[in-house]
């Protein structure tokens, strides 16, 4: 990476009307983190050290979403909507600040790539005053052209205003653009606004560059990478795109999936080699799965961490704060969430582990339930290893069961068990021979009635 | 739309035995409704005020179906299978009434749309005797050819029939007609069965209009709106081709999906904007979701509704009567039937709730039943206002469970419960000392033996 | 099929370290059942009685798999890795046995199919000393070319090697051959090592068989059957090709899947015609599922047999050993492990049965679990038809509930239930008034300090 200094402004001040949304558009979400901090990664990615964030409509929510998924970006509010140009000079005090590269980006472009801006600051570091982003729609028609001239980029033309032989060209703007720092604000102030909207188009520094004898250039995108997200529609395709190539990275990198297109990961999903995972399967933000772990079908996992030759579902819910040690088991209608469980530990059938440490081999029987909420607090629930908790028990906590304890099935257990000990919380079995008859025969007779 | 009257025709007398089953091919379903029934929607939504429906096979079952998703439908057996134009003439009485338009429809296309029919009616306004709707497949060899001549529909040619110039011709028959009432009867019988088959086209009149110096002309309708379905596949590429439409529509209102190709709707599936669908999620008829709404993966639902800013899933079932209210919470292994969940209500994990109200704001543990079935009758369940159901309770029904009681954790509840009350339904603890080791050492020293 | 004895040779021997995997390549699995396994299938189906595994990396891994996917089968080891000729003549052994055919076959190529080699097969026997399967590709380049003349196939030329003219060809080497066992040693034992690599290749015997005067031809597969797998990504691929093939299979047989995309079979799902499949439902191995059966949505089943009529899910999870009778029914939140549903018997909500038969029409309560395990061994219960097991009950195994007998709601039962007897084990609910008032106003202070 250059070690030249570097501004990325991304502007973001837009509603996005057609997202039908009081949140502004940008913060949809895409793998679970919303669009903008996509580009802010990629700008990272690409040795951005700063980040200025124009903002403008949802102004204050804009701020807070920044603060967490980019602490430390600026932010400057555009009050008026007078065109791209008018958008980035927003943050004229960052670029007055003095970076070798500003980075003029888009929040809702988020399937950006790194490498893209890579390439351009790469130009700026030869020399270029200006690099525009470009790509190759498979249908140009509609699109900007970058209309260059022995290698060098003379002007962004939009299509309505493209001669013939100028429509045939192939090569589109994507908006994106690096710019010299040294001449960033003399070419931003240097747009006019003398056209049909009168706004202020940051792609006329291209033509202003030029005409003062400065080096302009592009460079190229895929056309994926620069998608910009307009409507829901959009967003579940760039959705799709995002899925598509992670699924790929994991499966190049040894983990198998037996039908890739109905899992679903997060930005920052990680997965061991040798890992399994079945169709349908759900991964929420911040989890970490080992290797040689097994997930069955219908799964859905968030918070989670998932140690080696683990075993989790099918039909599992992990929550936050889930952490499955070595060989943990985690089956059927099971939920666990902020609890251990250690390694070897059983939690099989229809249980709610919540607050809780299942300690190392310890088998918990179907249906149990930890009750770790009295409708005031939270308490914690401590399972021995070893211990064996009968099926359909409840574990009124905060409860320790201690070592090698064995709870009986069907008991409601409220004081400590310890070690070694066996506990009952059950009522002794009724047997009434002949009474289920009668209640039938009742009943018969009562419906004929 | 138009003031003049419509007896729209739909011909359902084949049995289809490429779909393999004992129902007539028509019942099967699209989106939860069967097929025909798309069809008759379509027809009504283009003003066609009655309906005929000409069955054969499985007639009965046709006729109490029609009387279901259409009421009020006439139904014509066609007894021999004979052609087209003499199926459409089973509903010889129908027409005979004097409409001003009849529309010719095919029971297996149910994907056909309502604007291609209000297109086709507007001809018949202005003057046409007989309008075809054609259509471009991306192939057309195969299909009849429209023959046009001066913009003037002259004849329907079958493939076979065709020469090498008219084989060239993109524009094909998709069998749909709108005929003017005033014509219809006359056309109908002049149609011949002298053909290798021995049986009347419908086809034909398009050549004897138009040598009455009658107008023919044809309207176009999209390729997918007018497949004809034949097997379980093309049933299941159809289904998929509705399911994209709808969500498409569903997108661009406000709804996020995050895999929308997971996501299965209903034929009268409504959901408000700034609802977030999490993938895999499926929706039975009868399903009406509120704004702000977030349904999480898992999810399976069917005649509810869902009140704004609820939350369901992952892993929810919720069955017919299920009616959650503004921000009411059902979680994961959780199943709702016939039940309210009052604002902000939360049945979070591993419950069933049948027959039943959660009153305003109550917590129901994990794991706790409603007792509603006791092999003979359904009883019902209140559950008052502020009301805590501890984890892994019963609550035998009927019974009421005051406002603001308290239900103690694993209690099996078989009598009323005031409000403000405490109840317990469960055993005292016993804990054995060492008990569990002797057991353990027991069953190890057998194992020797 | 031919009386001609046959042998077939899969090569098997590489580690395919793209799969970033310690099992051998072939052993990675498509619907279910290993690589090598459908390769195996599809040469027993074309009549290929003897197989040969020529076996290098992971070799005692591959003997362990072979006697289980085909018993029989004899291995080979190839010590040194020296090319394909090499590979096969490993197994020289069991070539100069003698057979009429002797197909060579690749262990990562799953979805070959068996006509493909029953047509090289049939060439044989009618004359031809070697036959190869070719492939038209898409785009061919990178692929070596069957070269033929006069229709006899004269050479397989590399890519790199090609005239211009030659790289023109459409038609491919799939490195799939049948060679006439009278020749095949003869012909092996030609191959040469004068190349680049150093290695013996296979293909060579085209050049050697027709300079030696013998019939050398080609035979055609479709381009998906002969696609070889080298990473997860490509094994997806393959997993994907052979499900979208069993399904429509399915579907033309009368199966109706509303989501075939999202319904994942295994290599050996039986399923009867009028069944109705909902979206997302996994199939592991072992399955064999009647005629108009019902399976709900997010349903999950392995080794299980499911009746007529039966229905099952949504949210149902069967496991090897569940055997459902006619008309049984196994809903939400249910798992069902080796026992018996029988006939018209009910398990509908949040249930475990595990070890089990539950007679015919008995119904069982939501939330019932069958505690089969006392942390030592497996227990059995016996459910008699007709009975009624109360939500929420707990049947302690080994033990019997007769016939038509009860089990109250939330009971613990821990002994024999006779038949038509009536059977509690809870406790006696205690309600203390006011008292849920107290202690929420003792919390309300307790906060306050």
């Amino acid at each position: 990476m250059t070690a030249r200094s570097c501004l990325s402004i991304i502007l973001a001040a837009g509603e996005g009307t057609r997202m039908k949304s009081a949140s502004p558009k940008v913060l949809h979400k895409i793998a679970g983190l919303p669009m903008v901090a996509h580009v802010a990664n990629a700008a990272k990615a690409a040795g951005a050290g700063d980040l200025a964030l124009v903002v403008g409509f949802g102004a204050e929510q804009m701020r807070e979403a920044a603060a967490s998924f980019a602490p430390g970006t600026e932010t400057f509010v555009q009050e008026e909507r007078l065109g791209t140009a008018h958008a980035v000079l927003a943050a004229r005090k960052a670029i007055a600040r003095g970076y070798d590269d500003i980075l003029v980006l888009f929040g809702d472009t988020p399937l950006l790539e790194a490498g893209s801006l890579s390439a351009a600051r790469t130009k700026l570091g030869e020399g270029a005053a200006v690099v525009v982003i470009g790509f190759r729609p498979p249908d140009p028609s509609g699109y900007g052209r970058l209309i260059e001239k022995n290698g060098k980029l003379v002007a962004i033309r939009e299509d309505k205003d493209c001669s013939d032989e100028e429509r045939k060209i192939g090569f589109c703007n994507a908006g994106i653009m690096a710019i010299s720092g040294a001449h960033a604000l003399k070419l931003l102030d240097a747009v006019g606004n003398a056209n049909a909207k009168g706004e202020f188009y940051l792609t006329d520094i291209v033509e202003i560059a030029d005409a003062a004898g400065l080096a302009v250039t592009a460079t190229e995108a895929s056309f994926e990478s620069v998608l910009g997200i307009n409507n829901r529609a959009e967003l579940a395709e760039a959705e799709a795109i995002w899925q598509k190539r992670k699924r790929r990275e994991m499966m190049l990198s040894g983990v198998t999936m037996i039908a890739p297109e109905t899992v679903f990961f997060s930005h920052d999903t990680e997965i061991g080699a040798e890992t399994i995972i079945e169709p349908s399967v759900f991964f929420g933000p911040g989890v970490k799965v080992a290797s040689g772990v097994k997930i069955h079908a219908f799964s859905h996992i968030e918070g989670a961490l998932i140690g080696p030759s683990a075993d989790v579902g099918p039909f599992a819910r992990l929550r936050p704060g889930a952490d499955l040690r070595e060989k943990a088991k985690v089956g059927n209608f099971c939920e666990v969430k902020k609890a251990t469980i250690e390694a070897g530990a059983k939690v099989n059938h229809l249980t709610y582990i919540g607050d809780a440490r299942v300690g190392q081999g310890a088998n918990i029987g179907a249906g149990t339930i930890t009750c770790n909420y009295d409708g005031y607090s939270k308490f914690f629930t401590d399972i021995g290893p070893g211990a064996f908790i009968g099926s359909n028990s409840s574990l009124v906590a905060p409860i320790t069961i201690g070592e090698r304890a064995y709870v009986a099935s069907g008991s409601v257990i409220t004081e400590n068990v310890p070690a070694d000990a066996l506990a009952f919380g059950r009522a002794r079995q009724k047997t009434l021979p002949d009474k289920a008859r009668e209640l039938r025969e009742r009943r018969a007779n009562a419906a004929k009635k």
